[in-house]
């Protein structure tokens, strides 16, 4: 959407900004943690839960900047994406609280229950053909149509900006953090923690974990530029997107390591989750554990944030039942 | 284990000796809001989570009052019970705090999951048959070896002055309420919830919620006696048991009504609250929710204090995916 060289590199004041903007609408998350999980790792471990985030996920913060930082002129058209996923409720969110449509576009492919809940939080879809092309040109169609402002789910300076209030909590909320560890698919959660670390906590290492399956930005980080991979297959299928130019500038600067883990992991990691700390995450925010299950090395001793980044789970299809 | 005649009936100050007792070794568990449950019941909900509780149940509230209370010579020879449930693993984990034995007795036809529990919790176990007479002998030997206190689940005052601290803090935590509602098995819980709001705001009703197939409390309650069921089956694996002497006391001085719900449902309430709060809970404690749901006319336009009282799950046998 954007060429490099008119690429907004968004600062810490827009993350002051967005704090600013957005808390009405956002929950200021809970940190938990575990005796168990400490003992089990041997590191200290401070979960901060957007698990229990509006709807469902850090998304919103993202998709609440952008939505309430458009003019009202803008706004009246709406906003715009093409997600099946939880940007496409993140956003249908923040419009409906500001009263505006949110247009998404999805595959007609695409189980029942997302497009029901996209429509729960107000979201209007538009059905596509399940290709690239399909989607781009009804994608086009719809923003030709309504005029509706593009909203990218993380290649975008606004969403960053919000997704940077998540590492500004977690800092306000637990002193002397060591490193934080956040998922990584296209990077927005991971560039909005090094955007906050990188100004406010320097010497705090970022860390990202992905699935070993769809291990794109660990490749890209260890090639130095970006490799994007084709419909990789995770079960931690909010990791599947790559990195965009926005988000390797942070990633590239500021991340320490990437971690991979393997699916079995992953899952194992889910599953403990849910059984000893009582809370329901997606598989993607089981991938930071799974790594540090497996790298106790790096976090033994530390006292390390992590990053749950939602909890939109479709029950009826658990991963260590069904697979 | 007590004749009627010298049955002690704990007061509210046991339950604030109870509270200064046990501090150190629970969590002050958090009150969680939903604004979907809110909107769908018409009442507003507050969530009291003992399912973040130590060992995963408000059980450990009433073990540790007991374990704690003991004096030095009584607490060197242990403690002892037979449950194969939350009451083994919380007062194994009191036990366990306080450095002292705990005994529990178990079938040993029991899930090797449940003995790996109470093991991981420092529990010694001894086997016993599947069957009434041979758990009371075994039982009556264990302790006649040991000399070890029982310390019953449920009808124990206690376990009952210890379960009370939780609708205290509940009550700390959330002002206003006009009712609260929790499982009811053997009633410990629900006596507790009695002995606290009867003491301190005794215009708050009381509501208990009961599997329609495990309604021996309801029974009891409209016929005025104890009513036990020899071996209801339901979901809500931890609301089988029946009152006793000491828990129907406050039942029938102090409860509202006792609502109950079918399997069903119980399991729609749970796969819901997993769903919208993101929490993992009992089926055991999706009963008031799903009573909540049954019956709107009730709870609408009030505030409702909601007792999760626990979140310890076989994780491969979800009830609405194997059921």
């Amino acid at each position: 959407m954007k060429d490099m060289d008119e690429m907004y590199i968004p600062t810490y004041d827009d993350v002051l900004a967005a704090h600013d903007r957005i808390k009405p609408y956002i929950h200021r998350t809970p940190v938990l943690t575990s005796s168990y999980l400490n003992a089990l790792t041997g590191a200290e471990l401070f979960f901060k839960c957007e698990n229990f985030q509006k709807a469902g996920a850090f998304k919103v913060r993202g998709a609440s900047n952008a939505v309430f930082g458009l003019s009202d002129e803008m706004a009246a058209k709406g906003v715009a994406t093409h997600s099946s996923g939880n940007h496409a409720l993140s956003l249908s969110y923040a419009a409906g609280r500001r009263g505006i449509p949110c247009h998404v576009v999805m595959p007609r492919t695409a189980p029942a229950a997302k497009k029901d809940a996209v429509r729960g939080y107000g979201g209007i879809i538009t059905e596509c053909d399940p290709s690239t092309s399909s989607r781009e040109a009804v994608f086009a169609r719809v923003q030709a149509e309504t005029g509706a402002e593009f909203v990218h789910p993380y290649n975008d300076p606004r969403v960053i900006a919000g997704q940077a209030t998540c590492s500004k909590e977690l800092l306000e909320q637990v002193e002397g953090l060591d490193c934080v560890i956040a998922p990584i698919g296209g990077g927005g959660m991971v560039s909005g923690t090094c955007l906050t670390l990188s100004n406010t906590a320097p010497h705090v290492q970022i860390y990202a974990a992905e699935p070993e399956q769809a291990d794109d930005a660990y490749r890209s980080l260890k090639a130095g530029h970006i490799i994007a991979d084709d419909a990789p297959v995770t079960v931690a299928d909010g990791l599947k997107v790559p990195l965009k130019d926005l988000t390797w500038h942070f990633v590239s600067h500021h991340v320490t390591d990437i971690l991979t883990a393997s699916e079995q992991e992953i899952i194992d990691a889910m599953k403990l989750t849910w059984q000893r700390m009582k809370i329901v995450i997606e598989a993607s925010c089981a991938v930071p554990l799974a790594t540090i299950l497996k790298n106790p090395e790096i976090f033994a001793g530390k006292r390390v944030g992590v990053i749950i980044t939602g909890g939109n789970v479709d029950m009826d299809t658990l991963s260590w039942i069904t697979k």
